[in-house]
């Protein structure tokens, strides 16, 4: 039986390498031009071992930021959406939220009055929506919020907003050797819940903003219980930050959309050796949404100005990307 | 070439299934015993695909406490010789360390006065001989000093007292799907710098204590800077928290020596289906060392006297290894 699996399994691994030489284009929804190009020669450099810049599989770390960069983020986070639908189920459970801010504008649906809440108010209503439960528990509510929820523009599941050019392209790397990472602002329990189906990539490989949990021992059970306190924001300078705690080694490779991802491609690029960094430009108003320098979700100047003279890639929506997301005809 | 590769890569594959379907031991360091029995017993059963305990690879997580389970912890921890030496390195740019505790006893080699100084004085001196470097240059110190440094009663260098055992074990783990991670109370960085090349564990797979580092630029390089400042102690009910940040999901087997490990195999072990919990009990004073419910290093109390309602089982390193270090004839 051993020896059969071990055989089919070789095997499998043939045929795929066949496939690949036969020419099927791994990275079939991105347009030719300079960004598919850029990404090709770079994969080619690091995966050849007669290559100066070769790079041992052990070491081909790839890092994805989430929103904006994997799926969409507007008109806003995703996560936010979370955190509004969680407070309406928990309000019968807390009337004075009715009459108080930000929850009072989350339980109305009122997207404008809680931006206006501010950082602090967003604060608090992630607190009071993510915190007061087990780390298990956390995880199905997420699964359960994902399975009904649905985006108000596109009115489709959040998991179908997902990039097709950037699933072929985690895949690729993936083919390639590498180990892909999600680097996200966003909350890495929150991630976790449906990373490994959406994008395979296992949570031990998600990287995100948490709050603090504690162990301990309930009725003779032991759980880990998430506690109403920010642990860890995984954003702009404490990106690298991140990178460093959970993998402890320098990415050759890095994408990202905004310039809350502006010091994990300076850290990835400023290594030896060939080096990936890549912006992905929201230009795309028609199939999925238009924004850069001025927005308040996603802000993209720093990045514009700088990729240039960087040598980052910057990925053009409208221009580069034959197909956005899997749904579109 | 890429089909050569793959090729290769594919016979190679089925080289190492014949390998084994020949017999050769996976755990030829391990006397046949309970233990031995049971780790083989508990890998049959969630690797194969007709037993109602099979577990997908993916969720094939297994965690190592480090000091005291795959390399010794007598007479002190490792990385206490480490900065202590690092200690000294740095004192002639400290002349008020010769007479300020607990330098002064770290200078002088004294390690009575040392431990006398308590939690206080050890966490002082680790601040110290630990921070003000970057991430890099940490890591370079690590590998340098463990390139000279020797163990006091072994005089070799701390990388060889190793366990063999586990080496197999952690190998043979592999061999059968799983992941395998160190989850210590010892430095992550410390440990990240030769946990590779020693256990074939990526930095990716380490989860230790942590400082607190910080994204800096200087002269236009990026840097990760290393503080003064304690992060997180990984150790006791905040093993299952460091497990529960980095890996995200609960591991199927865990392997520990001290009730530092305790939670850390209780969290383990309660989860659904086959799990395994094991204890390496420090049984052998002529071989290794002989220590348990009474020693200050790697006090196993608790975990001896519940392991068996537990179900875990207990490594008589005496009576199960065959050999304990790779350099015993």
């Amino acid at each position: 039986m051993k020896i059969l699996r071990t055989l089919l399994a070789g095997l499998a691994v043939l045929a795929a390498g066949l496939g690949t030489a036969q020419g099927a284009d791994p990275l079939a929804s991105w347009n030719d031009g300079p960004a598919k190009a850029g990404v090709v020669a770079f994969v080619a450099a690091v995966t050849d071992r007669a290559s100066p810049d070769f790079v041992p599989p052990a070491e081909r770390i790839a890092v994805f930021d989430n929103d904006g960069t994997l799926w969409a983020e507007q008109p806003a986070y995703f996560q936010l959406f979370f955190a509004i639908d969680r407070v309406k189920a928990l309000a019968p459970r807390h009337p004075e939220w009715k009459t108080r801010q930000p929850f009072k504008a989350a339980i109305e649906g009122d997207l404008k009055a809680l931006v206006a809440s501010g950082e602090k108010g967003i604060l608090e209503l992630v607190m009071a929506s993510h915190a007061g439960t087990t780390t298990d528990e956390f995880q199905q509510i997420v699964r359960e919020w994902l399975a009904g929820a649905r985006h108000p523009k596109y009115e489709r599941p959040y998991t179908e907003l997902v990039y097709q050019p950037m699933l072929e392209l985690l895949a690729y790397l993936r083919a390639n050797g590498f180990k892909t990472f999600i680097v996200s602002g966003g909350g890495i329990e929150f991630l976790r819940a449906w990373a490994e189906p959406v994008y395979g990539i296992p949570p031990e490989q998600v990287i995100g903003s948490s709050i603090v949990t504690k162990f301990e021992v309930r009725d003779g059970k032991p759980v880990l219980v998430r506690l109403p306190e920010m642990k860890f924001i995984d954003d702009k300078a404490d990106k690298p930050v991140g990178i460093s705690q959970h993998i402890g080694r320098r990415p050759i490779a890095a994408f990202g959309n905004s310039d809350g991802d502006f010091e994990m491609l300076q850290w990835t690029t400023a290594g030896k050796g060939a080096r990936l960094g890549a912006l992905v430009h929201h230009t795309d108003a028609q199939r999925e949404f238009a924004y850069d320098r001025e927005s308040h979700i996603g802000r993209l100047k720093r990045g514009l100005d700088e990729a240039p003279a960087r040598g980052w890639l910057v990925v053009d929506m409208k221009r580069d990307w034959k197909r956005v997301f899997a749904f579109e005809r």
